[in-house]
């Protein structure tokens, strides 16, 4: 009856895709729809509801090419029992709204394991900046050496952009967590339903208000393309200076995250981190699947942001999940090669930002005329070959400043440089262990927060899996 | 001095770009920043803030290849005049946190404008769905007449959407209206500055609170991207369905909004909603560049998410907001032919979805049997060259359903149809009615909203310039 | 010894999906390798020949933790027979220039995989246009009746691009269909080997030039990549477009591509080409994944470009074969509903072109005066109430045009309009006729070419399994 | 008349871009038009040449509101001098096939230039290879210290690379220089032209075979984006290792392609390059837009590939340009530190490759063994606290090998790994020579044929304009 292309590239492949990954999300709609008919006083409603709870705790039929999909399975399942049930059980019901709901439904959980994934992640960012709070690094800007910081600032500074994340992710699923249910094909229904009845059973926040967007909307799924997106372009940058730090030795990860070669004996490649920095790109790039199929196509219900749209989200949610979890094992114990970082801050010349700030203070001349000193002192040194360590207040008498030999040496020390940087968000470990445990606090309670709403979502299923409230 | 190529391909280019956008952001940065110095008791700040407001009152030299930008430009006027003035207003500051803080200072306006744009159109779909509550159309799903529904009940939803996407904008606004002020290169520094100050003379909500973070992140951007990306592609989709309209002799085009041929004198092209169609599709591939600067790159200081991104982010912006607006054109007035929309619904078949749902309630076997019921009375029409219209409660007989001659008539009528369909969301006129108001009501909401926030942002832009308060 | 999440995420998807697609391609390349290296006289490698072809017939060991990859699974096969064979086989060799050898290799089997789904396209194109030469269509421009032309004319228009995309193909093909081996780890070895011979029995075109390209390059990677993307993009065109005709009842597919609806009993869905659309879009969105992991990473052997992208491509691959063989359906045996093609053609005023055609040839007053004639008989007409076909001489004396009744039918007639367009590339279907023969020449000359490279390809093959030559 | 939204978001900067753009194209597609309606004998054409080239020759008038586009403007001009003129031009015209002309003109310009500076920038990396040949440097693999090998032979193998690109450039243009003209609005004319005549004033290698396609295709504007998009990608791979490089200070950009710091007096930023990466970034990116506008629209003459695509293609060129030619200025007189480069092969592990093969020479136990003896050494050395270059031939003996004091140096001497490397493509100096010198005649050839093709164009334009032949 079906096309054999049709069948080998659609039908199969959809049942395969839905009974692996959608059948739970079918059984909480089809059920929650069937207690509301039921409530609305629907003869036969209870049946189903009955047979369905039975249904989805027996094993789902395999493949069948005489049966479109699984919603026609279950459909036939449940007339071959009771005919009535199943007649109930159809009312006021299309796969239009019952197919968005059951994408909905699978949406809000696998944000929820993404978001948990970006939370371990900020954990492990935490601990780590907490363990490395006194730990001097130069920091690069424009791939050159810049300033003295500390392994804990930086650390820090890319958890509270991943804390931002977590609230796009929050802000992500209450535009999500909207039922579609009783829209029916785009119209609702003649039928007296109660669309906030089935929302409530299925633990959405509310049904969407317009019955047509319930069945042809896609924002909400560009929206988690974007989210993610957006946390794995600022991943990947992350990615790119913990490469940059192992390539030069200056961190390490532990053996079971490192790959040798099989012609270069000395190889221990941080594959960990390059698998990882992949994944972040795949994700963002499969985004685009869910751009175009939702480009340029009718507002309704069509199959592009439909069954079409869910195995590139689903590769989506995988690919950020499993980069998340690499580069979490990556940030959990690696060795940190603190007299490396050390040695480059003390004999490179990321400390004369401090020694402009002094003359700027001691001088009295502004920080414009004191750069303008710091950069002819610099020039004089290359000349004579020489560097900065071995600079003497004589050198800086020279050009009309006057140091003492403890000012100077204190001007030119990176553990004084990062300690004067008291400013609010600033490096200095005492500033900086106040920040950190002002994350924690927050991560604590983005961490509650997830927890709730889990539960609330695994709640609502085990009352209509039939179980005890 | 510099290198021919550099000049041309870099320096001026940059120039000219911050120029004709960026001046009054930096303007407002350099002061907000000068006046928290003096009130940090920096000498001689207070006259690089009167300086600074006299410059921006003057007009922006031209781009001079031995300046390298337009700091360096505001530099060196004030150097001019007062060096103590330029040398104080030089300190704890970097064009690391002044880019970006002009860069943020520039996305909160744009998104703004971008989001007014998208309140305009809002009010243009209600106030055309407002018009045609009751004008029938088929609504179409898979490509196929599916229903009846109104106009009214499509364009509403599509508001719906939108209604959506005004929060998304607001939520990005919360994380783009952060102040980098006082990072300086990366991490603070050792002067006794008041970053929450500076943070509020600029009716920033607060300071960044990780120096690292405040000159490194790209998120804010690239959510930008992402926020335009989800609106683009179902303002794309609804371009779609104008289109299909127009292409049908549904809807048409205002004069204005329309071009003829050069060859086909016949022609009347609704090319207003082409254009808009084209730059949905480039706002959204423009984003492209954005994520691409963001992607691979160190986390840290660098071009690519600085001054390198503003120009594709100008480009979305543009395309954007005249897409928007070449959309809201359209819907302001058109044409809408309600009797060939309502001759589709009475002719086509749309409507048996209720005589379905008329049968299951008359039978009381259920809406599973209606439906195959249903699909053998179109079988048999089909098979004796009949169309629907000529249905008689005979031919339903010989199915075994008794519907009398009214019920029959009620079934198979589009408006009846629409009228029935009262459910929470659903097209009927009445229901309809309730979901336009509210709406509306939400969109002057929306509007105030709005409305404050721009304001606030005027006035903190009024104080700096050293207008009244 | 590997960390658990480094397993779960890398090593075993790595292997599961090498062993499921990648080793005949393995025990290709090895056996070349070997055989290279024993014609160098290198000891022992006669005898890795020998069990790396007793090998690739036995079936391969399932996935286990305690070996890194597919590689070191055959080494660990072969050290277990013959220690000798192992350690020669493993001379002058590397997962670096063997892995890029495997995905070139897979990926000139995709190509050509994907070539024929499009010759087998063009064919059914061809095939189509043939029957449908004399079927006069409106032809829409800027979504509105434009002019007469033939379903041919389209049709044959259409798979004119397609035969571009061949060319594209083929050129591609070109630069994939290089050889890596012999780079080993980048750099080539100290051993005395011939990488032409390597090439040569792998039906390699040549070696790579230079080993560090061999061993680092992306490009053809994304070549292939952009290669679907153009192609697609075309398609997403064509499916738009029967769609458009397939929602108007002017085409209609064959049932076993059609769904119904379980909630609309009359719907007939053109669902084959809904999904043939989105797996074009799915096909051009996945090669984002692609160029996002050849950007910003070094230029050098990594894993981004090398594992970790043969997923994407394979998702590419699968997407652009489906949606091309879906399309391929749908265009094999489509009803076309001519006389309702016909009718539009006749009673809109798509033909006035030739009016205006013929008013310059008649009038000798030039096309730009006919072109504002024929505007002003329409006003004329539309100002009155008429529609087109009731135009009379008179109309046209009215306006300084004497045409006969018989000249004037001719004008209005969409057969003759079409008749009449001979220029080279027209519709008329004499021209037509030519076209089309010259198409299946070339078609049929790609279809050669196609078998031809097949052919050496498998025969390369079958003498590396030790088949006769 | 027209809408001011529309006015202002279309007409306007679409005359802008064409009158900036796209004007000398307009007038040879017209005069080309011309002339062969007069070779058809077409009364007063010649008139209309005349008029064309004193035209073009004239100040191109600014932006009327009154009157459509370009076109339009040039057709009121000639008409107001010469109506016959004017009506003559118009014959068998639309500016269907006309705008389709002028796009493949632009674009055929705009790939030789791109063309252009990616053969100067072969030249760069061919000139600086040639000077480093013998300059060692270590590969990295997977972000560690791999090889030694040279820097000639790293910059010989991203120059293969830029090869391949510029062949398909070629391919490309083959599919861009074809003629649309004479296609008129879709279908060709009743009118006896010449559509080969036309393609040949015009130096198109031959008219488009169908006039559907030449209207409607997209494909060769999706090929170009996506060539750029193929070697931007490598160049982005390039700039990723030039900058690993500059962050180490194993190269030096020169002076005027560096920029300091308005806080950090140390800096020198390798800007030039930074700024590259961008411009690589933001043209991958921009394609999208090109993409996008090809993507599920009709196929057939719309706006979206058509007037609405010429500025992304213009952002794409220009960027590919620009990083092109900051990439060839870093590249063309950079400070290579080449004692730091060596010191870090001589004291690393980077050589063992070659100590294995030496062992596995030596040994006759094969690379399998030798692989895990250095790999024994390199442990027994770390775990004494010990680096490599301190190995005795004592230390290997205790491992079963005898290597004499002169071989063992040898076998950890980067010069003598690099030496050795005379495999076909390897670095060895001698080969890497021969190599190099392949490559610059390559490129002489690639050169030359650039410039026919350049000049044949510009032959053309000169014959058009009414210059001697």
């Amino acid at each position: 009856m079906w096309h054999e292309t049709y069948l080998k590239t659609v039908l199969k492949p959809d049942y395969v895709y839905a009974s692996e990954h959608l059948l739970p999300q079918l059984f909480d709609a089809l059920t929650a729809h069937s207690l509301m008919l039921d409530a609305q006083r629907c003869p036969h409603a209870a049946d189903a509801v009955r047979l369905l709870r039975q249904l989805r705790a027996t094993h789902f039929p395999k493949y069948d090419p005489l049966i479109e999909d699984v919603f026609f399975t279950v459909d036939q399942q449940l007339a071959a029992q009771d005919p009535d049930a199943a007649g109930a059980m159809r009312t006021a019901l299309s796969r239009n709204d019952l197919d968005m709901t059951i994408y909905r439904l699978s949406a809000r959980e696998r944000l929820l394991r993404a978001a948990l994934r970006l939370l371990n992640l900020r954990q492990a960012l935490l601990n780590l900046a907490t363990r490395e709070i006194e730990t001097v690094i130069v920091a690069y800007t424009h791939h050159q050496p810049a300033q003295p910081t500390t392994l804990a600032h930086y650390l820090g500074g890319l958890e509270n952009v991943l804390a931002r994340d977590t609230e796009r992710m929050f802000n992500a699923l209450g535009r999500v967590n909207l039922s579609p249910m009783g829209a029916v094909a785009l119209g609702g229904t003649s039928f007296p339903i109660d669309r906030h009845l089935t929302a409530q059973l299925l633990a959405f926040d509310r049904p969407i208000e317009n019955t047509y967007d319930a069945v042809s909307a896609s924002d909400w799924q560009v929206e988690l393309a974007c989210t993610i997106t957006v946390t794995a372009t600022t991943l990947s940058r992350g990615v790119h200076d913990l490469l940059f730090w192992a390539s030069r030795g200056l961190l390490t990860l532990e053996d079971g995250l490192v790959q040798g070669s099989s012609v270069m004996p000395q190889k221990r490649n941080p594959v960990a981190l390059e698998h990882a920095r992949t994944k972040f790109s795949k994700a963002i790039g499969i985004t685009q699947s869910v751009i175009l199929s939702a480009h340029n196509v009718p507002f309704g219900d069509i199959n592009d942001p439909g069954p079409d749209m869910q195995p590139p989200l689903h590769t989506m949610w995988q690919e950020f999940r499993e980069g998340t979890e690499l580069l979490t094992a990556a940030l959990t114990s690696p060795r940190i090669n603190r007299a490396a970082w050390l040695r480059e801050a003390e004999t490179g010349e990321s400390v004369v930002t401090e020694l402009a700030d002094a003359i700027a203070r001691h001088t009295g001349q502004g920080f414009r005329y004191a750069h303008n000193t710091v950069k002819t002192l610099l020039d004089n040194l290359h000349g004579a070959g020489r560097e900065l360590p071995s600079t003497t207040p004589q050198d800086l008498k020279e050009l009309g400043v006057i140091l003492s030999p403890a000012e100077l040496l204190q001007a030119l020390n990176p553990a004084a440089f990062v300690a004067s940087r008291t400013t609010y968000g600033g490096p200095a470990p005492a500033v900086m262990g106040g920040a950190l445990a002002a994350a924690h606090g927050r991560l604590q309670g983005d961490f509650t927060r997830h927890q709730q709403v889990t539960q609330r979502f695994a709640d609502a299923r085990r009352r209509l899996e039939g179980g005890a409230p």
